[in-house]
C-alpha cells in the first residue's frame, strides 16, 4: 500500500474538519446558536434528495451529484473565510480569496483527488450544469428557511431590502420558478413583521 | 402547485436541523467540544468520494451514492439519540428505538419521498451493497480518526479494550483489507499510549 498516499488523504480528512469552525451568519433553527459550515454543507446536501421536482427544466437531474457538489462547496472558506452574502465590500474580494485558498487546499490531496474535488467546486460556482443549479437553490433556500424561523436574523442584522433579499434568491427565479412564488410570498409577509426593509 | 406538499418538504428540512443537537461521545479534532450529527454526517459523506479506492471488491463503487447513505444514515438519531459505540445497554434497545423513530420521522414527508429516504436508512444498516460497505467504513474510520488526534478521548472514556476497537472497525477488515493493516498499527501504537487496554 502507498502509505505516502493514505497519510495525504487521512491528513486532509483531518484537515476539512476545520469547517466546523467556520461560522456563519445564519442562527441554527432554535436561536441558539450560529451554525457553521459543516452543518449548513451536511443541510444543503440533503435538501437535495427532497426538492428536484422544482428545478423546472431538469425535474431528472442527478440529485445524488447535486448533493456532492453541497459537500464540498464551501470548503474553500477553511481559508477564505465565510463571506456574508448581504457584506458588499467582502464579495469584491471574495472570488480571489477563494480561489487561493483553493490552490492551497486542493494540493494537500493526492494530485487526482484534487482535481476532482476541485472540478466540484467550480461546477457549484459556475452554476451551468442541472445538478449545480440544483446545488445553488439549495444553498439560498435553506438559510432563507433559517430567516423565517429565526424571526428575520440576518436581514435585520444586514438591514436588507427586498431587493438584497431577491437578489440572493436570484437562482430560485430562474430555474425553480414555482418555489419563487411561495419565495415572494414570504417576502411580502416578512416585510409586514418588519424584519426586510421595503 | 401542491402547497401542502411543499409545506411537508420544508417542515421536514425544519425538522432536520435538529441533528445539529444530537451529541456524539467524540470530540471535534482540536478536542474542543463533541461534534454532534450533522458535523459527523458531513465529515463521513465527504470522505466517501477520497477513500472508495480501499473498497476491495468494489473499486467503482458509486461514491455519491455512498455520500447519500451517509448524509442520511443518522437522521434516526433526532428522536432516538446517539448510541455510544461501546455503550453495551444501550446499544441492546437501539434498533428498536430507531426503528420507531425511522417510522416517526420518514411518515412527515410525502409518502414517495419518505420512502427513498427511509430505503437509503435500510440500505446503510444492512451493508449488503458496495455503497453501504463504503458508507459504514467511513462511518467507523472517522472517529477512529479523531481519537487518534484527541488523545484517545472516547476510547478513554469506555475503557475500551483493544477487542472492543477492533469489533467497532470490523467493517474496515471485511472490506478494506489494506486500510486494515493501517488500522492495526494504529491500534498497537495507541495500546503502547495507555489509550486502548490490550
Amino acid at each position: 500500500m502507498d502509505n505516502n498516499r493514505l497519510k495525504q488523504q487521512i491528513d486532509w480528512t483531518i484537515e476539512i474538519d476545520k469547517m466546523t469552525h467556520v461560522e456563519r451568519r445564519t442562527l441554527l433553527i432554535d436561536g441558539s446558536r450560529r451554525e457553521n459550515d459543516a452543518e449548513h454543507s451536511w443541510h444543503i446536501a440533503t435538501m437535495c434528495l427532497l426538492f428536484s421536482e422544482y428545478l423546472e427544466d431538469a425535474p431528472n437531474v442527478n440529485t445524488e451529484h447535486a448533493a456532492s457538489l453541497c459537500l464540498t462547496h464551501d470548503l474553500v472558506e477553511i481559508y477564505a473565510g465565510d463571506t456574508f452574502a448581504f457584506d458588499k465590500e467582502g464579495n469584491k474580494t471574495k472570488a480571489t480569496r477563494e480561489q487561493d485558498a483553493a490552490r492551497r487546499l486542493f494540493s494537500l490531496l493526492p494530485k487526482e483527488q484534487g482535481k476532482k474535488i476541485s472540478a466540484l467546486w467550480i461546477e457549484f460556482e459556475k452554476m451551468q450544469t442541472p445538478e449545480s443549479r440544483l446545488a445553488n437553490c439549495m444553498d439560498r433556500l435553506q438559510p432563507f428557511i433559517h430567516n423565517l424561523n429565526t424571526n428575520g436574523h440576518t436581514w435585520l442584522e444586514a438591514k436588507a431590502t427586498t431587493n438584497d433579499v431577491r437578489a440572493r434568491m436570484e437562482p430560485i427565479k430562474l430555474f425553480m420558478p414555482k418555489l419563487w412564488l411561495w419565495v415572494e410570498e414570504e417576502i411580502t409577509k416578512n416585510v409586514s413583521y418588519g424584519w426586510i426593509i421595503e
